[in-house]
């Protein structure tokens, strides 16, 4: 009971943080017609600067690190990133009105990880002072490859079938390479490998950790904007997208969240560990993913996808998802 | 004789203040032929920086103020932004080779408000210590939102006479919806509402506050390039337009701090609030008002009003009329 | 012995610092096909900060200088600048398969020079804690417009030459005006003039200082990128030119250091002074040059130039050039 109540009131302080109020004052200047604008340069440039500086964090710390204590959460995340197709495979793209090729890609975007919601989830847990494994951010292309490459060969099994031609083979390599080279999964990667490498503190105390959460502020603004924009596109395709899209960063979430935790209670993987994985397997892909989705299954239409993911997964990842796991990372390990 | 002098002695040493030696900067490298560019998406998010720092410090000290203090300033705000419009109106807009709906937008857009005069001139106050109510920032829209109402009102009821079917009403209420949703409006407001409802004081603290000044020097830089470069087009209009842009921007402003100073002594507005009231009657918009009068206006010309601001108006704005209201509050009322 | 040790070792520890990871990491996922991509509008940007920090600086600094100390290094300066391009003119622009005016064009390439290659290695210098004359920044005009003229009279009494029309005189004052009305000499020289006369410290240590390493560290990051990228253009044209690029950064910054040491021994040019010398003389221009040069030796291939100096000599003058000249230095003259 106690935890309970402890649960929901830091679940209510959390919705009053900064990050959720700019993500949906977006939201709402957005519905109210407002010509402001933030430039795509910028929006660009916002996403580099924050996941080099997440990078780069992580980097300078796996120095430090006990590798052995990352293959658990390794593997759980590339469970997850193929556990969340299967799941919408089974569920979303059986569903009446929903072409079965969009719903794979729906699932594989879902599967795929936002790295403005996982810096979103790092500036919180900073703010709270909860540590957190750095490496725990290198788990985000463990989780987000297997996804892509799961929803594309599951949709082209359906497709050959479908036009009957078993025998044609998907390749993984192409699509695994295309993942790597997207480009928040290149300025983590590097980040990583200049924290890693380099001497960078200077640059990352100087300029990386400071701008970082003015930034994330900022960034919050322009997806508030953007899920707002794309409510319309998500209007066009049958409603289960929208109910999918509410419910699936939640789950996923929460079964990750719990794979967390047994990592937790064997291997001693941190509270804040705990939520950066349930945050990763919550959060979809508006960046990277499109893209290698959109090659790797052309008949699939992205506005099912990408509207589901930007306009109601996204604002529900960070607005619910967030302060739920670290509500709940709080009551029941004490982070 | 002393405070002529006092004045005198603040009011250069406000010249050589880096914000003013930036906007100069612009203007003569500009005309010197530099082909040195502040690109458009930058200009626009410094922009954005500006405002919202503006209104996130005004969201966060309105919930400490005492709101009935801010009735008399909102009143002479609005009667500002009415009367500017029907001075020129009856001054700009008679003289000869003066098109009247030319004469009547311009004065339209000297009475908007321009949020980078008013971002310097809340700089300069901070940097000489001179308080002010955190809260005159939101004045803006109060002068604002009336003139471009007044200036569209009065074109149609001139052009309907001219066209003579008098029966024809403008309505009000898409021009007020036109003016909010306004980037500069919005970012302001949304400042406000996200200052006021939120707790943004870390990313306010690491990131709005520290970058406001460096920002504002960059944006000054682009705005006297820009003054230069708009100098020809305010050539090809009649030469009554350079004087209207010269002499309007210090009537004007005077006249509000004569308002501001009635206020001052009957229900205690700060000196530092009177030369905000000031500033923002002496700026004319450069960013927000053009789009509201080119919908609101189609056939008055764009290069006559916005070649008067931009060109003129700003520069003398800033320039001459920040340090002139700020020698006078300190010269008498000792701000 | 000692002092070659002390040289090697001081060396490599440059090899790690961020800067240079930054560039090398550019180059390697440009390599790998990464699509990561730091907009042009944050680029063009980032170039106006740090030129302007550096101009700030040094104006501010200017006030304070002994310029008849200036004389010896600005004549230095000056001469090598021609001297480079006459260099040129008799090594690369004679050998097989290089045509005569592209040859000279890229020396003139060669002796301009680059505002990122100057401001990386005033980083370097200032996290070392070498002191150099800030206003050796100021030498930057005296060698890069000389080179600029020398390369296109020499193309031009060349091209005149096997026209058979030797009559045809070149004006130099064109070419002069041309480069410093550039972006990046503009910059320089606007921030220069800036901390000169007004009093920007406010501004320059809240913004300009603060912000100068990150900045440099995404400049070098897309160094890094473009380098690869036009690594692709220097293929189409002779070897020579990749010959030229590597071997000619550091045999100008080594004969320029040379010249800055006999400053040093007579008039006392600090050691840190010599490295600015150096680093200017071996670095190539990416950004102000090209346009010149395609102005005034219009029948020159830009791949030759632009690739030479942006695929290799860049590169070379940034990781080579910059550590070597300090290592020299702190060996030397114990700076």
């Amino acid at each position: 009971m106690d935890a309970l109540l402890e649960f929901l009131t830091r679940f209510v302080s959390q919705l009053q943080s900064p990050t959720l109020g700019f993500l949906l004052g977006g939201m709402i200047i957005a519905a109210l017609g407002s010509r402001l604008e933030i430039p795509d340069a910028i929006y660009k440039f916002i996403v580099f600067m924050l996941l080099m500086k997440v990078g780069l964090k992580g980097g300078m710390k796996i120095r430090e690190a006990e590798l052995s204590e990352m293959l658990l959460p390794a593997i759980f995340a590339l469970a997850m990133g193929m556990l969340i197709v299967f799941i919408g495979r089974y569920t979303l793209a059986m569903l009446p009105n929903v072409k079965t090729e969009d719903g794979i890609a729906t699932a594989g975007l879902f599967g795929a990880v936002s790295g403005s919601t996982l810096a979103a989830a790092l500036a919180v847990l900073e703010s709270e002072n909860i540590a957190y494994e750095a490496w725990s951010v290198a788990l985000y292309p463990f989780m987000d490859i297997p996804a892509l490459v799961t929803a594309i060969v599951l949709a082209s099994l359906y497709l050959n079938k479908k036009r009957g031609n078993g025998g044609e083979s998907v390749k993984i390599w192409p699509i695994v390479k295309e993942s790597l080279q997207g480009s928040a999964l290149s300025a983590l990667l590097l980040g990583i490998a200049l924290g890693l490498i380099t001497q960078p503190a200077p640059v990352y105390d100087s300029f990386f950790e400071p701008l970082f959460r003015g930034l994330l502020s900022v960034l919050m603004l322009v997806m508030g904007m953007e899920a707002w924009a794309r409510l319309n596109e998500l209007r066009k395709v049958a409603h289960w997208y929208a109910v999918y899209a509410f419910v699936a960063p939640l789950t996923h979430g929460l079964i990750a969240f719990g794979l967390g935790w047994i990592a937790h209670v064997t291997t001693g993987f941190s509270p804040g560990g705990v939520v950066v994985l349930a945050v990763i397997a919550g959060s979809s892909s508006d960046i990277s993913g499109p893209p290698t989705l959109r090659a790797g299954i052309p008949s699939a239409n992205p506005s099912a996808y990408v509207g589901s993911s930007t306009a109601v997964g996204t604002p529900v990842a960070i607005a619910l998802g967030i302060p739920i796991y670290i509500g709940l990372a709080q009551a029941l390990m004490g982070g």
